[in-house]
């Protein structure tokens, strides 16, 4: 294999499979990147237990100024392979395989030799079945995993709950995050889909699928296997296995007759909950105490040793009964980061009963749960 | 004590005596900041061990839109306080101090009641008698810490090497700092001082110092004490301790007779150290090897798991015997950095002992030293 190569283009397609290479892995091919150059495209393979990146760059892709003088393979380890390409002294570079996987990589008048591995004896990605499809535009997808991977589990204690739920059933793809304390639903209507599935994606995968998708409109096509789903665009695979088990049944969990109501502008309440949460950190109970009356909504925080402090918050709109019921703030403001510049409509049963919060707007479609702390 | 202040100006006169803060203290009132209103100004002290830093914010300050209701002073735990002052709502807030040091910080809606300490038990900032001292431009002051302070000591085995250790005498100001592998020194003409003196400046410090001082073009006044130093604009007082103990002679150090003379672009080489640096760090010996010869210039860098690199490097002019000599690559890189875009001399007189570094114009009053590491 021998080939020349825009710098800045390389390492933009270097940089995505980086994204699935681990330096901490057991197996120790994993730590590299494999590049296979055919007549058609050069080919980057990132991997680890749990996700693979496959990215492909066209020879004639115009960016790329790829001279091709001959194809082949080689493994190069990728933390080293990067930081060298990083630092050449030209804007573009030759790659060279010699005798015994040694690789050539000159730019300028540097020139490393550097070690490379047998690309036979790097692992065999899933093969994909064509089948269990559907398609949906770049931006619904990345928007569906914003809004609920925030609220998976961080403990491997339940490790369901460490993925994100999505159902499609009846043309509408639902998908739930949930760590057991709060919980995040959004559903979104889909067109065309091939059947319908019910699979748990770990969070992990799904973050680091948000960042290697690109910004630009596009339509992504998920293909559902027996344990692994594959993200397909016209320049990458993204692979991630799935997770085994029985997700929770959250259906049940959604509470649907409430006894106050409050409206808020979402950014207004984060910058309250936030100013609440800095003393609430330092407490021994990480609470923060709203107070909801008819004619005042009060926000309280508190640690023993640092002070208190006491907010009255701007609402839009407030009925029902009044309340006192204490929270964790994490959990709100996390909530709130997801609804962005929406105004929200919060609704409470009782200060031991989880409370929900859905934009003022367009409800249903996007809900979120919170579970109250007793403070008595 | 009770004023009304804009918040970004407070914030900023918080940030710069925050420097002096550590949350790491064992005396637990110097994790506060001291703040005094008089009539005249608004004073923040913020102190540990090493240094003390004490700003003065005129009340008249337009853009501080001061409101003054009474003098006074207390202590607040600094982390806790800057946080809570940085997520305020309004653009203003007041502070007011209330019974047995509880202090009351208001902003629109927003009521923090923090507990304060009593700055009667704030320790007392050295006394600053008038006299040792010189007025240097901050520019000049700023260049020169940046020049030396990176080859000070990091190691406490030899305390005094962890300062820069600086000399007036005969009307020239000698800054110097060594590890006892590489050393920097510069030399800069200074008018009007009453005194010389001979002292060393803890690296650290002036570190601080740096990230302390106003950009604009400005005196600073230097008052040089028994055992302290104290760095005065007018908005600010910076205190460092000196360091104890006798300064070794370095000036014996610098070789002034050489076999081997070449010049770089120093930006140019310092590209070629790092990418020859990549491979050395992952070697058991941190060395990269420069060999010279009368019609070209080559420098290599080896792992024996990764690989290698040998660059054959443009400069200027080359006289004088052939040389092959190693080092290690990060005293270099560091020396190249001080000497910024600056054509750069670099003389041996043989493998085994150390090599000058000086710009290519204005020689002597900047030079760095390296000792290189023998290879066999």
């Amino acid at each position: 294999m021998k080939f020349t190569i825009n710098r800045s283009r390389f390492i933009q397609e270097l940089q995505t499979v980086q994204r699935a290479i681990s330096s901490k892995t057991t197996i120790p091919i994993l730590t590299g990147v494999k590049i296979v150059l055919t007549s058609e495209s050069l080919n980057l393979t990132g991997s680890n237990a749990d996700i693979s990146i496959e990215t492909f760059l066209a020879v004639d892709d115009e960016k790329a100024q790829m001279m091709v003088e001959s194809p082949g393979e080689i493994v190069l380890q990728a933390r080293f392979f990067s930081e060298i390409i990083r630092r050449l002294p030209e804007d573009t570079f030759t790659l060279e395989v010699l005798d015994n996987y040694q690789v050539a990589i000159t730019s300028g008048a540097a020139e490393f030799t550097v070690n490379g591995l047998d690309a036979d004896n790097y692992p065999h990605l899933p093969v994909v079945e064509e089948q269990n499809q559907l398609k949906l535009p770049v931006h619904m997808l990345t928007k569906l995993i914003s809004e609920t991977v925030f609220a998976v589990s961080a403990h491997e204690s339940r490790p369901i709950l460490t993925g994100v739920h999505f159902t499609l059933d009846n043309g509408q793809l639902l998908a739930v995050a949930t760590d057991s304390h709060r919980l995040s639903q959004r559903i979104v209507p889909i067109e065309n889909a091939t059947a319908d599935f019910n699979i748990v994606i770990p969070g992990k995968a799904l973050v680091e699928l948000s960042r290697s998708l690109p910004d630009e409109e596009a339509e992504i096509e998920v293909s559902i296997m027996d344990n692994q789903v594959l993200f397909k665009t016209p320049t990458m695979y993204f692979y991630s296995r799935l997770l085994e088990g029985n997700y929770p049944d959250t259906n049940r969990l959604i509470p649907n007759s409430f006894n106050t109501e409050i409206n808020f502008s979402g950014p207004a309440l984060l910058a309250a909950i936030e100013r609440a949460s800095l003393l609430s950190h330092e407490g021994r109970n990480n609470i923060v105490r709203l107070a909801i009356n008819a004619d005042s909504v009060v926000l309280f925080g508190n640690s023993p040793e640092i002070g208190k402090v006491e907010e009255e918050l701007v609402y839009e709109e407030v009925t029902g009964d009044p309340l006192e019921i204490s929270f964790n703030p994490d959990y709100m403001k996390a909530a709130l980061r997801a609804f962005g510049d929406m105004s929200i409509k919060i609704r409470f049963i009782s200060p031991i009963r989880p409370f929900t919060l859905e934009p003022t707007e367009g409800e249903a479609s996007f809900i979120q749960l919170i579970t109250p702390v007793r403070t008595n």
